[in-house]
């Protein structure tokens, strides 16, 4: 047995063969495996461009909780590993034939030791984003209502018996889904209102207006308020998809940039492109490919999900 | 105008944002995606089972050339940035319901500057990997041949006019390819007989027995030759992936890695598992997207593949 490894590595090679060989994870393996094919057919068919994900940038989505910070260096420069591709589907959208795209990405967020058994986070993982120009809030909803609709439709069709295995009483149907507000759920919940919402809820429900990234747009009519919304998914599996109109405003952009405590340095050409170039109005959203596999198939603990643990703040042999 | 930025970043805000709002780049975004989909169709069809791309892991393709190191910590443990998913290809077999599978994945070589005007390098570029348990590199390079030609058909079917627009004889007809031999080329072209071969060419062929990587199996029957392929694209554009039948017997893989003088110490867990546990025998292949987008819209240039510069050893803003 080979204890020694538990001693240097923290994790032993049997738990990581274990989870390797795990007869579940080929099932949940299979499932993401249609929920991607199901979501490029969809992005096809309503004209939507693919754009190829980077992993490494001089500037990356700030996030608004902390992670460890994940940098190499490379040609005299500083380049992030990418935590969402959120300013290069802005820019992206600076092409004139470009009016909608989304990148299928891998998503590097090192997260803190806490975050280790929420269930909900892996410290890589990967993503499906995607931007319009000239649209809003609703507009984003109701498409990503669609592409829920039709990818739960394709993993019903593609794997019937696994859908029975996991979910003997089949997929939602989704329709025009429940809308709530933060303000109105925490007045009603407290302060753990989208985790007792969620836990409450049979059908995934939008909540609007989160006090978040610089990036997400104020509501000009209300200010102090965001035109921003979150997918929840029901049964406690929490949150699925984050998604909002964007600023792209440069005066805008940097009085928000102040509120939230962002680095203008870092930004200074994403700023220089607002202030001299004009960024985009745009609308979008990204969502977790793992998190619906997760939802799917009702597993607990999210590292299931990957042959290859990637729990929060805690070593891999591979 | 930014003069300044020429400066201190050696690209200017205005070369990136000619190279986003390039009128050629949408078109080959499309071709990219038109692969894309068509290779998730494709593997589908065939059985492989997607496995999600891992950017991080404490061990990662060698290559057989150098790049730069790129790797960072967390958890207390050193974490490569992939790349290529060779190591997580031959593990995730272990796994008795999967025979094959593939990985779309992002792949970082942090290439030297000697590699910026070659056409061929990027240092990110999106990878698709598969691996099959139990097969041999004929098999490979048929359900390769199948893979090209299924893929070719899908992008003339479902882009036509840009087809037309960058390739207006058409796109080869892929039927059983030819295969030639380092050795044997090497002694009719001399020392830059792939590029000479891969210029003179009118078809993709394959070119067989690369000295190379550890994991590449050796000819037992032919020791100081190897089992591995490369497709390689003609009209010059030549390298376009690259595959091998493994080397998985313990012995061996120590063998080949005192050969190729590499890191033992970093690779004991995946050489643990080779003794106590046994690696499948398997083989497979990579292809590198953009390399197959530059060769259908005949691009010179594979940093105009991308949208967001990523010229080997070149800093870039976004």
């Amino acid at each position: 047995m080979p204890t020694d490894l538990i001693e240097d590595a923290k994790v032993s090679l049997e738990a990581t063969l274990a989870q390797l060989k795990g007869p579940s994870t080929v099932d949940v393996l299979k499932v993401q495996q249609a929920i991607i094919r199901a979501v490029h057919q969809f992005m096809f068919e309503r004209g939507l461009v693919q754009v190829m994900p980077l992993m490494l940038s001089p500037i990356t989505d700030p996030l608004n909780h902390g992670v460890v910070d994940a940098a190499i260096t490379y040609a005299g420069s500083r380049w992030s590993l990418t935590k969402s591709m959120i300013f290069h589907k802005q820019l992206a959208l600076l092409n004139p034939e470009l009016e909608a795209l989304y990148i299928v990405s891998p998503n590097v967020r090192l997260e803190f030791a806490d975050r280790a058994f929420t269930g909900r986070h892996m410290f890589e993982f990967t993503q499906v984003d995607f931007e319009f120009r000239d649209k809003d809030g609703p507009f984003v909803r109701a498409f990503m209502e669609d592409l829920v609709r039709f990818v739960f439709s394709a993993v019903t069709r593609d794997l019937p018996e696994i859908v029975d295995r996991y979910r003997p009483d089949g997929l939602p149907e989704i329709g025009q889904l429940e809308i709530h507000r933060t303000e109105e759920l925490e007045a009603q919940y407290g302060a753990d209102y989208e985790h007792l919402k969620s836990q409450e809820a049979v059908k995934p429900f939008w909540l609007l207006n989160h006090r978040r990234e610089f990036y997400d747009k104020e509501d000009p009519a209300k200010p102090g308020t965001y035109l921003n919304y979150d997918l929840i998914w029901p049964e406690g599996f929490g949150e699925g998809l984050s998604g909002a109109e964007r600023e792209n405003e440069y005066h805008q952009i940097l009085k928000r940039m102040d509120e939230t405590g962002s680095d203008k340095e870092a930004f200074k050409y994403y700023l220089q492109v607002a202030k001299e170039y004009g960024l985009p109005y745009s609308a979008g959203a990204g969502f977790g490919v793992e998190r619906m596999a997760r939802f799917i198939c009702r597993i607990k603990d999210i590292n299931e999900v990957t042959p290859f643990s990637r729990r929060p703040g805690t070593p891999a042999l591979f």
